[in-house]
């Protein structure tokens, strides 16, 4: 399940993302404004702009996932210089890609394994935890958080461009 | 893991959620504002002020449940009707009473159910799609814009509010 819940959502999530940035420059052609200035959008003077979000929410999806699995000298590196949206695309690219190399097997021992950061001090989380309590509501923070940082320049996005399409049965 | 993905984890974020209130009504008590006027923020003209994102925060989580472990009949209603901080914080603590009533057996059909909604014309999903894909992501979704609402207007919090206590081991 912490399959489904990481490497397939978060790659769903961020294909949602991407179509959400989409949006975004639609409305920036239409307003007549550079792109750039909304990738520099924050909604507090001390908060992330556009492009940090991406870049984190990016990152906690590829570590998440890597460090659930055991394979975090793998995963691929992202040297946040990314300054226009053909370039945070790309990246958002790169790491679905990455995601989709994994299986339902790769998490075989990521509910029990030990995750740790450099500034936990050496204490860590049960892989379980840390994709319950951390990593999900990280992931999803930061996405929400561009969507609204884009939402509040007036980008006409709504919750189902957040969420994406749903696998209804009849 | 459903019943830990929702009515334990939902019910953390909605005490992280009571407490970033907290944090915004010192914030309006030092700038000598209405949190009233906070609760009616919204991050644009079209979208739900902070009163509404929470209401839809704590229904999301106890709907959310509800529908998961086949207990919609029963599930509290509250009536939209909150104008103040105290009767928000009201529905946010009734709502993780609600959601401490459950256990893990509770949840033992939840990833095979059919959960359905009116507005999706006679479709369904499984309760394991519905907590992946819609439940889990609104959840967050709608504590992240009132975090986003309350950030955009200079409350001090940071993500370790949002996020909450990690169950840290050494």
């Amino acid at each position: 399940m912490l399959y489904d819940l990481t490497a397939v959502q978060f790659s769903k999530m961020l294909k949602n993302l991407s179509l959400i940035l989409e949006k975004g420059e639609v409305f920036a052609n239409l307003k007549k404004v550079d792109m750039v200035v909304l990738l520099n959008s924050r909604l507090a003077p001390d908060q992330f702009n556009l492009i940090r979000q991406i870049q984190i929410a990016c990152d906690t999806a590829k570590i998440g996932v890597a460090r659930l699995t055991g394979n975090l000298e793998t995963v691929p590196k992202h040297d946040d210089t990314e300054t226009t949206l053909p370039e945070l695309q790309a990246r958002i690219t790169s790491v679905i890609e990455y995601l989709a190399q994994f299986t339902e097997a790769d998490f075989a021992a990521a509910a029990t394994i030990h995750v740790s950061q450099p500034r936990w001090e050496g204490k860590y989380l049960t892989g379980y935890e840390f994709a319950i309590e951390h990593a999900i509501p990280n992931l999803y923070f930061h996405i929400t958080t561009a969507y609204a940082i884009l939402r509040h320049n007036g980008v006409d996005i709504g919750k189902k461009d957040y969420l994406g399409p749903m696998p209804y049965k009849s």
